[in-house]
């Protein structure tokens, strides 16, 4: 690519910013637009729970590029920006901004349009056509002001949904002060992301400093002057009814891919509600990326589609498109590995890989241990759960979920190992960083990789 | 492996300890025997400096397993048991325990013999063939004993050796109120397990806490009253003496594989000083298995050999050869990752792989940066430098060195990698976990890889 091209990026979240830097980078003389139909430059959205409790002191500090900052990477940010349309017989796209429609040539295209919240149906959740006063989606720094406004007035708040994003709220509400409850549909916390066995170990630490009530439905909001005030609640298998008086309610149930553009010009959707890309995260549609949230690609471990939200796959397409854009040649690897992390209530904890609702348990293998990040005879040790999933054929590691000091780090070694493909007879043969102060002789990712190798052989 | 094999194991460090419990596993009916020149079991040689601060309270909290614990697993230990000759055509060992002669017969033969302090040639340092009153090395529980009587006389001290072990003991008698010099003879610290540009910013941090004199030697011992009173240090580039007044001295200037018996019965010594042994950990010898600090071995990457004396190697290789005595099959990788980790002053450091030293620095590459644990808008994050080579012409990731937040653990990223021969461009696609509490979207051992990559492009 010598000639300038003109690259138009829809949306400036962590996808369409990463883009857009990528594709600069890549090549000096592209045109870069990124139209952003928020009034804020790019920002951490993954960071707004923690604006609730004040760790994070101001919405502001969330801002990790301002437009100021692109325009000096030769970036042209335009915020109150929305796409309406995308022509892509005239290659344009065709947008309001401020009230005015404006058009705009791409010679490449990125779609990074992201997600929108998943509004659950409960009765009187809307008053023409909006939230009811006291009920608050949280996708945007709009909704943490919003929120905000609430906290200093009411006391108890309920969160629908016990994934990384509701027990990242109940932690933050939790820290201020307010009584929260977290209201959870399925059996168990965190069901996409961590294992039963894994998620009651994570449930028994934080129920102690929070409640969280299972196989329940919020089916009704009474209002009191316009405003919520109690919630009816159903128990999913008792189908008993509870009433919880509350100031507030927060939605973390999830989103859904924002495709309507994409969908229009004709992109393919997958089963899973994302466009599909492929390894360089083209569409069907020539000469347009789409990266992020608003994507379904393939795991790579069960080469099924899956559709994740998580900012650190949304980076790695985003350079990977950006680049492509640009002229380079750069390939995601075969596969989303799905790390992922989270800490709320002191607890850390961290997984990659399929869950074994994804797997066919008769194919694999699996060993849990519950071990500690020092040598016994070490002062401060701290506990660590860890468990390792396994294909029972090729003794390949598919997954592995850990609850508890630096489970994280832990979880990268493993996903360095899945993504080399490595068998659990060669991982557990890694010599792990060894010294009193800072971990055992053979570390727990070695002790479960034992335990799973003497199972894998009996098999 | 059918009939009832006796396998006798000399030395009960880490090496000859885990041997016995793994030959144990691997085979019940397996007859075992250590014999341990020293009166105590199995305990843990690198928690010693800790015992000294407090950190670790008793000598006695370092034993890992007590001769009860191995009676109980089936396995003899036999303590005051100083071997003296080992007699290949009888098969059987011939010992001192407790001034009576005993002869063993045995199947196979283990070795571990472990390492022996080397004692550098300082006037004055012996008296009568041993050490002078005030000069201790530190290799035992006996050393720390006799240190201790120190500590609670003296309160000025001097460590010769800016390795781990002489870095971590300076940490611990400065903890409880110790004026500790330390004396390196070399222009950096931590020569043989950091690049200088990673040992310069070690140095740095530290050198704010503890005088660190480098490029010294000290020379010559002054006493008063048969006691250490007065050092002579010598700048080695400059020839300038200087004389510290200290209570006692302790020598951390490296240890020498004890290789006497092995030697004895025609063992091959490698250019190292240790006793070469195979993947399966056998020596050249039938029947005769050799494991830990009294070996040396092939460096994964450089296949050069090295000798450690790392207790996570001296373990691996204990599995290895506990497993294969007693029938098994067991191999160890083709090569051994030098993982290595220390904390002191506050500070975790951790490496993985050879150093520049042993590296042909045109055929490699190399990459720096230092970031934080944390995404900038998130506070509490912590500093960590991270280094990276890589191999010129295959892009193969060689070695990486971290100081800061959690380096073991992002080492031990590292680590699998090596492991796993991964490239550069494959090792920077990893999915490394992300939240905005635990980690960046882009983890620093990605962005350092990124930084390598491109100057791997231009080579």
């Amino acid at each position: 690519m010598n000639q300038e091209q003109k690259i138009v990026i829809i949306g400036c979240g962590a996808g369409g910013g990463t883009a857009a830097q990528f594709a600069k980078k890549q090549h000096r003389k592209s045109k870069i637009l990124i139209l952003e139909k928020g009034k804020y430059p790019q920002y951490s959205k993954c960071g707004l729970p923690y604006v609730l409790s004040g760790v994070i002191p101001k919405l502001s500090d969330l801002f990790e590029f301002s437009e100021e900052w692109f325009k000096k990477a030769g970036i042209t940010l335009s915020t109150n920006t929305l796409v309406d349309k995308i022509d892509v017989n005239k290659k344009k796209v065709i947008a309001k901004k401020d009230d005015e429609i404006i058009e705009e040539s791409y010679d490449l295209l990125i779609i990074s349009t992201g997600s929108k919240p998943f509004i659950p149906p409960i009765k009187n959740i809307f008053l023409k056509d909006k939230l009811i006063d006291g009920v608050f989606s949280i996708r945007t720094i709009d909704d943490i002001k919003k929120i905000q406004n609430s906290v200093k007035k009411g006391k108890r708040a309920v969160v629908i949904g016990a994934g990384f994003i509701g027990l990242e709220i109940a932690d933050n509400l939790n820290k201020i002060g307010i009584n929260v409850k977290v209201v959870e549909a399925l059996p168990q916390i965190l069901l996409t992301t961590f294992d039963e066995d894994m998620s009651k170990i994570i449930y028994n630490k934080i129920s102690e400093k929070i409640d969280i009530i299972l196989n329940s439905t919020v089916t009704k909001i009474e209002t009191k002057n316009g405003k919520i005030n109690q919630l009816l609640i159903k128990n999913n298998k008792t189908n008993i009814e509870q009433k919880i008086i509350t100031d507030f309610l927060i939605l973390a149930v999830g989103c859904r891919p924002e495709v309507s553009l994409a969908k229009n010009i004709g992109c393919k959707i997958g089963k899973t509600g994302g466009i599909i890309v492929n390894e360089k995260c083209e569409t069907n549609i020539k000469n347009i990326y789409a990266v992020g949230d608003c994507t379904e690609f393939l795991d790579f471990v069960t080469k099924r589609p899956v559709q994740i939200g998580l900012g650190s796959i949304a980076v790695r397409q985003a350079i990977t498109a950006g680049i492509n854009a640009s002229g380079g040649n750069y390939l995601m690897p075969k596969g989303v590995l799905q790390t992922r992390t989270s800490k709320f209530f002191g607890l850390e904890i961290a997984g990659v890989g399929p869950t074994m609702d994804f797997l066919i348990s008769d194919k694999i293998v699996t060993a849990t241990f519950k071990g500690f990040s020092l040598p016994p005879y070490f002062p401060g040790g701290k506990p660590i759960s860890l468990k390792v999933i396994a294909d029972k054929k090729s003794g390949k590691i598919i997954s592995a979920q850990a609850v508890g000091n630096n489970a994280a780090q832990r979880i990268n070694s493993f996903a360095t190992a899945i993504l080399a493909e490595m068998t659990i007879e060669d991982f557990k043969k890694l010599e792990t960083a060894y010294s009193p102060a800072v971990a055992p002789t053979i570390d727990i990712v070695t002790i479960v990789c034992d335990i799973i190798s003497k199972k894998l052989k009996i098999k």
